[in-house]
């Protein structure tokens, strides 16, 4: 019997020319379509991909990280290299490392770590254009980084989040909230446990507005108390946007 | 009469859809093609945009300088808005300035800074692929900063420029040439008073061939003397390539 494998993939991609991670039925421009569609060539046999979860369209990663289990036997090395040959050149495998049996790439995720770029020059920066959105007016950063203080720790983010299914729980914990900024690139880092559809650009909507003046940073209290999304701000655009880690217990 | 203004440019591009700066007589994809052809409806008047220098097809700029003469009444600001609202997304123009009567962006040039940038990593970078080379092989970066020094000062850089016309001085200062690591990125700085055709291209090809091994530093002196091309490396590729800053007496 040839014996099953588990292997887990970091992974780069920018999301410009995609519909996401998700696979999808009919359309299948999708980064897990793709990656399926080789994995399937290369081991000459049926593969699910699994990623840590899925990322909208047009969100890029930095380290995406998904698993799949095969009988190939292929070295991690010759499956790094023979994925990078022929994806497309906006999809790269970084690492490729042999996984214990039981490791999910989803399930086992114990937070993860998002970056929203705003390029607020007068003029767009050329070189960020895919990755950041332009915002040419002056943001008020203190503002933005009190309002994003009140939205840390343990909360029902019922209100940052675009679709609701069922009963399912919308209560979730930030860890952290850090907006650096390097000349005129504003660059906030979400790290959190886990975080619903849309949640990272309905929090990042909400504190450009905060940072335009047009809310309160104290506004962020009342909103989480709302439990309704239309009391938060618009959602971001995805193009600024990037799952920039995944963690899991331990190392991977 | 009209009074006729000088007005300075400090423009990005990303060089990868463009057949490179200079205006050519037929296929006009060129970076100064699309912006004297924006400026003279803008302007409403011929208009000859003069550049610090020619970039080649593919050489991106993050800080390209250009002037040029107009009589058009619209201040600096309205100038750098209209310009961006109009130019394609891989060209903006990041300042606008009021130049002396006599500036010329590139007779008064005093010096210029080049990047080229190496991703010397096993997997590329997806978030580089457009401004990197990615070389996989492990480069020797102290063997290249030794041949680097060998280059520094003032030499015939015959050998490392393509095209020889007529009788001109082909003596050039390079003041330095910085190598930068960070993770598995390397960037290479030459700094200079002036630059010959695809000079910074040949200079970087023949450092990496001294990262792979494949010549001794001490080589570089052999190359100067012998003057002739053929005895340097290979001319690196374009898009690793950016313009990345332009030196005038005092300050714009």
């Amino acid at each position: 019997m040839k014996k099953v494998r588990n292997i887990g993939l970091t992974l780069q991609y920018e999301g410009t020319r995609y519909q996401g991670w998700q696979k999808q039925k009919n359309a299948d421009n999708t980064i897990q379509g793709k990656l399926e569609a080789l994995l399937e060539k290369m081991c000459g046999e049926p593969v699910e991909l699994q990623g840590s979860g899925r990322t909208d369209a047009g969100v890029h990663a930095r380290a995406q990280t998904a698993n799949f289990k095969t009988t190939c036997r292929m070295s991690c090395e010759e499956i790094r290299d023979y994925m990078n040959r022929y994806l497309p050149e906006d999809i790269v495998v970084r690492k490729v490392r042999e996984a214990g049996e039981r490791f999910h790439s989803r399930l086992n995720v114990t937070g993860k770590l998002y970056r929203y770029e705003v390029d607020n020059g007068a003029a767009p920066d050329v070189f960020r254009r895919r990755f950041a959105v332009h915002i040419p007016q002056k943001l008020d950063v203190e503002a933005m980084r009190q309002a994003a203080q009140l939205l840390c720790g343990t909360h029902d983010f019922a209100a940052f989040c675009s679709v609701r299914r069922g009963k399912k729980s919308t209560v979730r914990t930030i860890t952290s909230i850090r907006i650096e900024q390097e000349g005129e690139i504003l660059a906030v880092y979400f790290k959190g446990n886990g975080f619903l559809h849309h949640m990272v650009r309905i929090l990042m909507g909400t504190l450009l507005e905060v940072g335009k003046g047009e809310r309160a940073p104290l506004d962020m209290e009342r909103i989480l108390r709302s439990e309704k999304r239309e009391c938060a701000g618009e959602t971001a655009p995805a193009k600024g946007l990037t799952l920039w880690e995944v963690y899991y217990e331990g190392t991977l």
